[in-house]
């Protein structure tokens, strides 16, 4: 009820499809903000997060636009001109029954109903006629939403290609850096290096322990 | 068990995933051939229809493309580095808990004993901490895949971008064509537009009908 009440006042934002791109750049970021953008694969998967995420924009954009432009006309062709032929051509098929049935009949009918009857099954099939006509002479409208349908696709693909390539070039800035920097040999019990596993894994190997336990070990000497 | 030796054989050709495009494109390749070719929206579907199934066709080569380059290697990383890590670290947990039991133990224990589990400890925590560091130092192998994976995508979405791009031209060509030609007039009880309608709807309002009714009536008449 509350929640009726507030999509009816606009105060709950709608919740979009979601898109795949949408869920892996949700995934990336929280992984990569685990990382840690000290590590070059956590910031570029956090890059990469950001990119999906644009992604999943640009592709409800292109929800909206295909709705509007392609499928709302769709359904307006068949919820009018499609109903309306399949109106005459039920009308048509009674009458058609009618006259039939008249014509057969053995008992003697009078010329004149006979003539009213054709002329009634005559009228109905100019009606289904001309409206299936129409609608065969107008087809030009349903290519141009399909055209609607293209053009909104070609958009979401050029768009979507567009901010991988910014990805891309970012990402081997990034891997030219990392190379480039001169590779840390691990030094035996480096503070730095305990740190940066704890920093990576929140596993507490830190160096801080062994100090520890060496006072430990001279007290027990001392006893 | 026939479809497994044929599998085997590779006498059966694995299906593809449905991709939404190879579904729509089968859609439209059906009923755009039901409306014809000389109807313009039924030639339309059709270049439509074809062009979705080449996108299914680029998204496929994207789906394999993406699994060797990205996938795989990060399967191989979580099921050899990352596994080699976590027995380092369950390992160097157990040595932990059985030097901190013998310092801490009531029971006088041989300094030696101490001093070897204390040095187990040490050479437990190096081997943990040396397989974290080189994992994390070598983890712009992993941002290469990540860039597979962006590269992998950034083609699939130019060339689908190429194959809307054609079809759009032939569309516009197509709507220009149809707007350009005269349009037709519609003739009552003219067989063109009856036909027209009997091909498209395959509903049989042919005008043969006609004759023979009216063939029916002068009979009567004679009677």
């Amino acid at each position: 009820m509350l929640s009726k009440v507030s999509r009816i006042r606009g105060s709950i934002r709608p919740v979009g499809y979601p898109h795949t791109e949408g869920i892996l750049g949700d995934c990336m970021l929280i992984h990569g903000a685990e990382l840690g953008v000290e590590s070059s694969f956590g910031s570029a998967l956090v890059d990469t997060g950001q990119a999906l995420k644009q992604m999943a924009e640009v592709r409800d954009c292109m929800d909206v636009r295909v709705k509007r432009s392609f499928i709302d006309p769709l359904q307006m062709l068949q919820e009018k001109e499609l109903k309306e032929i399949a109106f005459h051509l039920k009308k048509l098929e009674g009458r058609r029954l009618d006259f039939d049935y008249k014509k057969s009949s053995k008992r003697r009918i009078a010329e004149a109903e006979l003539k009213q009857a054709l002329d009634k099954f005559e009228e109905s099939r100019e009606l289904a006629k001309r409206s299936m006509f129409n609608l065969l002479e107008n087809d030009v409208d349903q290519v141009q939403q399909l055209l609607g349908l293209i053009e909104a696709s070609i958009d979401y693909h050029q768009q979507s290609r567009d901010i991988l390539e910014n990805l891309r070039s970012s990402l081997q800035n990034k891997i030219t850096d990392t190379s480039n920097r001169p590779k840390r040999e691990y030094k035996s019990k480096s503070n730095a290096s305990t740190m940066c596993c704890t920093d990576t894994y929140g596993f507490s190997t830190s160096s801080s322990y062994d100090t520890e336990v060496t006072q430990e070990l001279s007290e027990k000497r001392q006893l």
